[in-house]
């Protein structure tokens, strides 16, 4: 029950546990296009997917060093830990990042994009998190790509742990350039970040690219779409896949488009609903307000004076549960409990909240107090 | 029989297999320590030894981008398919790359580079393959380096298909910085990037990243340093580090050392030199020559008039053994037979030279003829 990785499926552990093979040929070339038409249906695009090898911020900083050259501005949403990263990611290649920012705990607001464009007309690009895990809050991606689109930015959203688990439709939402990660709501393993580029992104990344070097050769975009394109029938990736994670990934995928994606996301919503519920039941204030709240982690706060990493280490002591604990500014406040992982039930969630309510009371009786 | 991905060794394969674990932690800190130790021994170095998520091209990628600002002079080493990446990430990175070349099955010589280096006094890196994967070819990195450390330029080896099955010592040598790959001598499978920094390395990098922005985030090799000492005991890499395949390269590093590093090399050798003098007798000439073969990967040229991508087909049609092809301008005259993998002994070097006589004899009745 932490917010990624996820235990695998059988299907998924199974297929990490085959044996290895070879990278390229048309047998391999079959399996890795097959995963990326998965992904096309679960990102909701008809464009480019790029497989990238290397954690989601592989993907995240692939996507934005592509996007801006040195010296150009982006802004970049910022109301928790992840969004710091992406704001960080992209002041490493040498753009001017403008934060737009919200509390953490809050969503970032469409109005605070909307000036901060107005202020910086120059802005090549804008940056957000779908869901920022650190604070379980759902950031209103459809509302800032639409102003995005009207002002002809190129807008880049971080859905690395929402993909999957959260409404999502990259196409309809005028979204041009998306990053997810294999080991949330995707069900695999770590070690993948799927990238999907529209052409609006593709035609910022070319400029980007002609205009100024870098952003070296790995984590660049055009890389792939070369070996997409060239190298189609053989090896359409220009590194060496990890076979093992593909193969996991792609049964992930399998079994989010087997339960149905509308499904999945009705399911998460309402084990999301249960568990705040429960939370606020006992005591635990959910960090975020229901409107935001995210369907695949929630935070929420700890009892007045205990520390909570204290509830982490009495739930995994006491009862075999592994939840996370806070980030950053959150660290000492805040636990959070992911249930992005397709196997999550209402047991799950049940057993979490009894753990919780057996901690309140040995805190009511001093046991665990600080 | 491929150059890379090796089959996982049971020990390998098990660790692969079992559950998705928390990436950190003190029980994560734990594996993961220990695996940079192993890792320690068999670069023979004692600084530091990052293990970044991705294709050993990432680590490549890292290290000369975080090497290298854009505009200043890169000695490079082109003697095959991955010299010229080396040159290409350099050139990504907006470094200005001197070639030093090699024909494809020579090694890289020494005095190129000493010329090179007169020429090119502003020269502020070295870069070279150790084991050139499409040629065979060990290039002479121990007298690159003392060339490079005469000269105060740092040099940096790329030692993803060497590490672990051919002599090396990154200390000893004078190598500053060195990369390498989970699935090639070291047993593991593909997805993480071992590299290891000396102190030269350190200087020249922190010097480059005062001067110029870039190279981005996740593959600058300062961003994992930076993890590395302040999360110490709780998640000493910035990124979700792929459990799975940390384990599966523990075992893989677990199992050589066990072996005895010097016991391996001498076990390669001996397989290479018996594969070599089977390929001579049957008529496939070795690319390289005695003095520079590496032990772990052979090139050898097909019969005359016929395609390398005959045998290969043949080989693993016929008798279900899966040897490489040539790369680049040796894709149609040269085939690659892997012997990096721990588990590959004389046996299988035969079942090859059987079934590469079984090959020709076919050929010689006309029954593979062009």
């Amino acid at each position: 029950m932490i917010p990624g990785p996820v235990p695998l499926s059988d299907s998924a552990a199974e297929a990490l546990a085959a044996p290895v093979q070879a990278h390229y040929g048309p047998a391999w070339v079959s399996v890795h296009d097959e995963t990326l038409g998965l992904l096309r249906q679960v990102f909701a695009a008809e464009g480019d997917i790029l497989l990238l090898v290397g954690s989601g911020s592989a993907g995240l900083d692939a996507a934005i060093g592509s996007l801006l050259a040195p010296g150009e501005t982006a802004l970049v949403g910022v109301n928790g830990y992840f969004g710091k990263r992406l704001a960080a990611i992209a002041r490493a290649h040498g753009a001017d990042v403008v934060e737009v920012t919200a509390e953490w705990g809050e969503p970032l607001a469409t109005e605070a994009f909307e000036s901060a464009v107005r202020q910086h007309p120059e802005a090549k690009a804008i940056v957000a998190t779908h869901v920022e895990t650190s604070t379980g809050v759902v950031n209103p991606v459809h509302d800032i790509a639409r102003l995005a689109n009207a002002q002809g930015v190129p807008v880049m959203a971080d859905a690395i742990s929402s993909l999957g688990g959260v409404e999502f439709a990259m196409e309809a939402w005028g979204v041009d350039l998306c990053v997810s990660a294999s080991q949330k709501c995707l069900g695999g393993p770590a070690g993948l970040a799927p990238v999907a580029v529209g052409p609006r992104a593709w035609a910022a990344i070319e400029k980007r690219l002609a205009a100024a070097p870098g952003p070296g050769w790995y984590l660049n975009l055009q890389t792939w779409r070369e070996f997409a394109q060239s190298q189609k029938e053989w090896h359409p990736f220009p590194v060496t896949m990890p076979t093992h994670a593909v193969l996991s990934l792609r049964a992930g995928l399998r079994a989010l488009l087997a339960e149905g994606l509308p499904n999945r996301l009705r399911r998460y919503r309402t084990l999301a609903a249960r568990l705040r519920a429960g939370l606020q039941e006992l005591g635990f204030q959910p960090l975020a307000a229901d409107a935001c709240a995210a369907p695949v982690v929630t935070a929420a706060r700890s009892l007045p004076g205990i520390p909570s990493g204290r509830v982490v280490e009495f739930l995994e002591r006491a009862h075999g549960l592994k939840i996370a604990g806070g980030l950053g500014p959150l660290q000492h406040t805040v636990f959070r409990v992911g249930h992005m992982a397709p196997s999550v039930g209402e047991r799950d969630i049940d057993d979490v909240l009894a753990a919780l309510e057996d901690f309140k009371h040995q805190a009511a009786i001093g046991k665990e107090a600080v």
